[in-house]
């Protein structure tokens, strides 16, 4: 059983993305799971429903853990990280997408560890001991992390490939029919046009502080934890 | 204003992918519309909340309307048909994802218009008076018709920069950071393993059969019609 954490303020498609994909892989369930059954409100407005809160859920085989704004309250929710690091801890898999990593990495499971984020929070990944990779999926032992958003489309479908085969990953690629044509080249710094990739910086200015303030803090907590 | 159509057993990720890109556009509102305001089971059992229902609902500026198993339904369904025909007769732009497009055709939407859909479902526009196209991407006036399910990614993002500009655009797709990585080459019939491409056959053979017949019905009702 697969269960993906959701949490207020979430990016959506770091959850909906990989879910069309591993909610196809045979014999398999996907739960998505919250602090309780109440509906939440994912970043930009979407509201889900979750199938289970904290306290229903069994012990999860693949554990799957999105990022968004809200990530940064998530970190300092010590309920939130005790679940992560509890499930973690029995999880065959642990899949992050986007800056779900650094929910990963605020529950002390990326000491030491290769793993990847958002381009805008990769770096930051450094402060809970991991060893940060400009990767767009990053494969450390059982431990999954995928760049920004739609990055979880591939990270899944490579995770499926290794939890059913390749044969399984193709079918559902297939069905999805992911071949992507993105009309433009911009969706990293390393190929953004610069003035593009100025402007998103711009943008994101307010959250990148308020992240930095949340991950100094988390780093704080971890390292006083028992975790 | 963006409406974007929720109904039971819809693909989820018809919706939440194009929703992820237009949501972040500047000065638009996206809705999510579905007949009443109850929350909805998708296909695979995500369930998401409306923000509004079809009585509530303004005139909206986009209309965007998801496909999935439901949309047999859904064509069949004069409550929702009716709707998407009110509505679209009054948007600037209409965006088929999907099988979603079997909807518009439904509506009567697509008589002597190029459209596209799922590559299983696709050859079936051609009952409601379609010129089918073979393209993840079709754009016919102020129609824009995408592939299966990931279309709607690239697809919005197309949208994106028709309605305010490739800067724009740009930006939200290196927010997103859009720069797929397919693991595999299987995303079409055209590119995928011909083993691959004849056990997704199978597999949708029943959806496949149960979609002619209410198809077939559809396009009776559309002919019998004022639309």
């Amino acid at each position: 059983m697969a269960g993906m954490l959701l949490f207020p303020a979430m990016t959506q498609l770091d959850l909906t993305g990989p879910y069309e994909v591993l909610a196809r892989l045979p014999g398999w369930r996907v739960e998505v799971v919250a602090k309780t059954r109440d509906p939440v409100r994912t970043d930009r407005g979407l509201v889900i429903t979750p199938s289970m809160g904290f306290a229903e859920a069994p012990q999860f085989d693949l554990l799957v853990v999105p990022g968004g704004p809200g990530t940064d309250a998530a970190m300092l929710d010590p309920e939130t990280v005790e679940f992560v690091r509890d499930q973690a801890r029995g999880a065959r898999h642990v899949l992050g997408i986007c800056t779900g990593s650094l929910l990963l990495g605020a529950a002390g499971l990326l000491r030491g560890r290769r793993a990847g984020s958002h381009w805008a929070s990769r770096d930051l990944l450094a402060q809970f001991g991991a060893e940060v990779r400009d990767e767009r999926m990053t494969i450390d032992g059982n431990v999954y992390t995928a760049g920004g958003v739609t990055s979880g489309i591939d990270m899944a479908l490579r995770l499926a490939a290794d939890l059913a085969g390749e044969d399984v990953a193709q079918q559902i690629q297939l069905q999805i029919e992911y071949d992507p044509e993105p009309p433009f080249t911009a969706g990293t710094p390393f190929v953004a046009p610069p003035h593009i990739l100025e402007r998103a910086r711009a943008s994101g200015a307010k959250i990148r502080r308020s992240r930095e303030a949340a991950v100094a803090e988390a780093a704080r907590n971890l390292a006083t934890s028992k975790g």
